[in-house]
């Protein structure tokens, strides 16, 4: 790889002012992803490892490499670009956690998830961007005004939970797992909504009034992106059965799915409005509705294409910021006081660590006063373990902190360099330590958990869902149930107060919503599928 | 949609400045695609329109729409860039043709193949040379030298047969179809990498070691891209094989089929080769060894995948043209002498006529005297049918022309933008009159080809091989034959002196290539597989 890496890169020199350069960038960017893949999943085996540690890894030996041959000018291979980052590789991610997520899961904790992701992202928000105020006037940091404090909240309240994902187990820990993935998702979204009223509210001088109007911006940004995300997911729902009934076309309706779930995102970043919860829920409707009028094919195909994307994405970023973190001109302007920069970070790390602390335990308390049955109840183990999870900050921190503390790719004032490479120190800390710890504590705090061999270990834990252990039945759709297959659980549901909301749900799904956009045992025979099928196994 | 478009573009006049006014581009665009997915869908019935033809016009309409509102000033979303063409829309398009190419047809006839698309090439390369030379010296086109009139044989030569492959069914007329989809790839190679053999050489005056050189350089690039693909294609199947068996994970089997196959193709690009060929040979290749490493999901989905994404790069292409055809900027170059313009549109269209005539039938005269039956030549019929399929100009030739007559994405001199606004005219006549005539051509010259309703109508041609009639057979890599199954075949084949080659490979392949690299029949059994399958089986 290192002789490899080296020839190209000496190429890379000589050709660095022509257009060849990309083209030498993008073969090792894709030579990279492509070691990434097959590294992470040699070391997959030790589960403290993961595709997302290997590749930050990996990324900052790239860049020390680099930084060698290039002799100590450069790192990088491309610009950090916020475009990119949240027009190319954040939709397909977060698309892709709508379109797998198991619904019933999801919405059984929806009250739970919400007080997580909305409510505890702005009380870390708060607590972080008090303690920072607090402690950084006493540092020699500069100038930082009341909005610079907040939006440095709205950064590193911003949590990753991929790497903690790809260690909780979905049908051995379903409660954590749902808990954890849909207070991600919903973390992203907030914390860009935040980011976004911060940066365009003047916050120098708070009045109610203003408060007032922050509040309510934030909360017609989270519904109207919601309903743009459903109205989409419902449009192709629609078009697809109206257009291809008894006509099926694999690459139309695969090609259908994936352009209206871009175009979800980006109708809602034209309205300026949150593509992220727009494309989630986009997702969640196209896998309820759309994904039940397409061929097994296109079914498949879309499960695992999306699935795929959404892997190298990640795996993208994760590369990236690896690369990214060495980058010689962030770090020239703090050579001179590096104290300052550790000192920063060692402050934002502990203020990430109570910020978190500081909403997950009062809000678990709150969400266990409503739970009935103790077996419903989130311990306190588990309460430790969802603390922990949420404690890594990954490319949407890095995201933002780009946004707000550099113009036009660089970072040419002192405190701002300070900031970025504080940011990049505590993803990379947080990421890497508390990362590879979160196995470790899971075993530790749930040892019953402990993985039985051989079961799904073979198999990609995104892709596959293995229908052995009581909670994981709920395949890609099973929010609406079995209402035909299983009539008790009909009665079940309703002796349980907290699902008569689902209970209506599903009769007004049954009754309107799936005769008219099609979904699980309400599209009609399709002729397509047979023939279909009969290709399918003449491939095996 | 025009109420929509409408709206969208005030808002790109206010917004034109800021960064927004991209992010309206790419909703327009984005919309755009889903139409002309939608529209052509529904128009497919009439077999005259394709999806192709579809989204020119829709992009042409689009561009008066933008052309009026704007006032005259622009018609343009995006800036037609060779990059995105040649980095991005190219490959996956190249790939899946030779992915889903089916290769016992195309080996069967690869000498023909060779003839039309690599010789033939280069016959009509000169003709349209010679002629634009003899033609445009009598015209006021300004000054041409040697190198600009080979450099516009090469762009006309530059055929583009996707439209003519949605017309042509792959089962009823397979030879016609190979040797039509054969000929488009080897030839979309063949232009390119004459024009940047015309590009990078002194051709003012010609001496007997210069064309040795050229026709040196001609080969090296066929020979070094075709191995370079081959060999990435190996080591694809090769890193599979070893690397999943028996843990099998489909998102990442798939991410690494889709990066290996992108790498081979900037691999080439690095080293100055033939990308096209190499992501085609890689395509090949991959799709007789790699894919039958992985599980059966993965099959699926690569299968379908790689065929969306190319299906969507088509229709990006053929809108954008579409789209671009109305750039005000060229047009208004020529606006004050359209006489000549019109004039060098004719000329051209005419020499694409005659060039390819003068290839097509004395290279099936050759090709048949090799061929011993009867119903392996190439009839009188039919060589007009490969005649008139290889007459329309797509995006090469838009791309080649820009690349040699546009600096950084301005037409600023006159010439320039004659010879631009004549290949606009050249393309887009040629694709739409050609393109729609096609069909009713085929009708009158074979009507015993006439499609038997309701067989394959309802599935697309392109994704789903319908084992029902006798060429039919060879699915995805039935190059290799059925060893086991049927061990008359190779007794049969024996009997064919053109097929002995076939016949070496096939021992070599069975002995040494596919127990290294696997391939079907040579895997073992993957524990992997029947989970996958199971799994498969309950999504349903």
């Amino acid at each position: 790889m290192d002789s490899y890496v080296s020839s190209v890169v000496s190429r890379l020199q000589m050709l660095y002012t022509s257009d060849h350069s990309s083209v030498v960038s993008m073969n090792l960017f894709v030579a990279l992803l492509c070691a990434c893949i097959v590294i992470g999943h040699l070391l997959e085996e030790n589960r403290w490892m993961n595709e997302s540690i290997t590749a930050l890894i990996i990324g900052v030996c790239t860049g020390v490499v680099i930084l060698l041959i290039s002799g100590g000018r450069s790192s990088r291979l491309l610009v950090f670009s916020e475009d990119l980052f949240f027009i190319y590789l954040l939709p397909p991610i977060i698309f892709n956690a709508g379109f797998q997520v198991k619904k019933k899961q999801f919405f059984r904790n929806f009250i739970t998830i919400m007080l997580y992701g909305a409510v505890g992202t702005l009380i870390c928000c708060c607590v972080i961007s008090v303690g920072a105020t607090l402690a950084f006037k006493k540092m020699d940091i500069g100038s930082l005004d009341v909005g610079d404090y907040l939006a440095i909240g709205a950064i590193f309240a911003a949590t990753d939970s991929v790497c903690t994902l790809q260690v909780l187990n979905q049908d051995e820990t379903p409660l954590l797992y749902s808990l954890v993935f849909g207070e991600g998702v919903v973390n992203d979204a907030t914390s860009v909504v935040l980011f976004n009223a911060i940066q365009s509210f003047d916050l120098s001088h708070i009045s109610p009034r203003i408060a007032g109007q922050f509040v309510g911006s934030f909360l017609y940004l989270f519904f109207t992106s919601t309903v743009l995300g459903v109205f989409t997911g419902l449009l192709s729902a629609f078009i697809i059965k109206k257009l291809y009934f008894g006509r099926h076309s694999t690459d139309r309706e695969v090609a259908l799915m994936m352009l209206m779930a871009y175009l979800s995102y980006m109708l809602a970043e034209l309205f300026y409005l949150s593509g992220i919860l727009t494309v989630f829920f986009c997702g969640i409707v196209m896998s309820h509705y759309a994904w039940h009028n397409v061929t097994e094919s296109s079914r498949v195909t879309t499960k695992h294409a999306f699935a795929t994307l959404s892997f190298v994405a990640e795996i993208f970023i994760f590369l990236y910021v690896g690369m990214d973190a060495l980058d010689i001109e962030k770090w020239s302007f703090v050579s001179d006081s590096p104290g300052t920069s550790i000192a920063v970070s060692s402050v934002l790390l502990a203020l990430v660590l109570i910020g978190r602390a500081a909403f997950v335990f009062p809000l678990s308390f709150v969400s266990n006063l409503s739970k009935k049955s103790a077996n419903e109840k989130i311990g306190f183990k588990q309460q430790i373990i969802i603390w922990w999870a949420g404690l890594m900050r990954g490319a949407v921190s890095m995201a933002l902190a780009y946004n707000k503390f550099t113009s036009l790719g660089h970072t040419n004032v002192r405190d701002n360099a300070v900031m970025i490479t504080s940011t990049i120190t505590v993803v990379l800390f947080s990421t890497v330590v508390f990362g590879l710890l979160t196995k470790p504590l899971i075993i530790l705090l749930l040892p019953h958990a402990k993985q039985p061999k051989g079961i799904s270990d073979p198999i990609s834990p995104k892709s596959v869902t293995v229908p052995l252990l009581g909670e994981g039945q709920d395949s890609l759709d099973d929010f609406a149930g079995h209402p035909i297959l299983r009539p008790n659980s009909l009665r079940a549901l309703l002796t349980t107060p907290t699902h008569t909301v689902h209970y209506y749900w599903r009769k007004f799904d049954n009754a309107f919503m799936r005769p008219m956009f099609g979904g699980r045992g309400f599209v009609p025979f399709v002729p397509g599928s047979p023939t279909e099928r009969s290709v399918h196994n003449q491939l095996q």
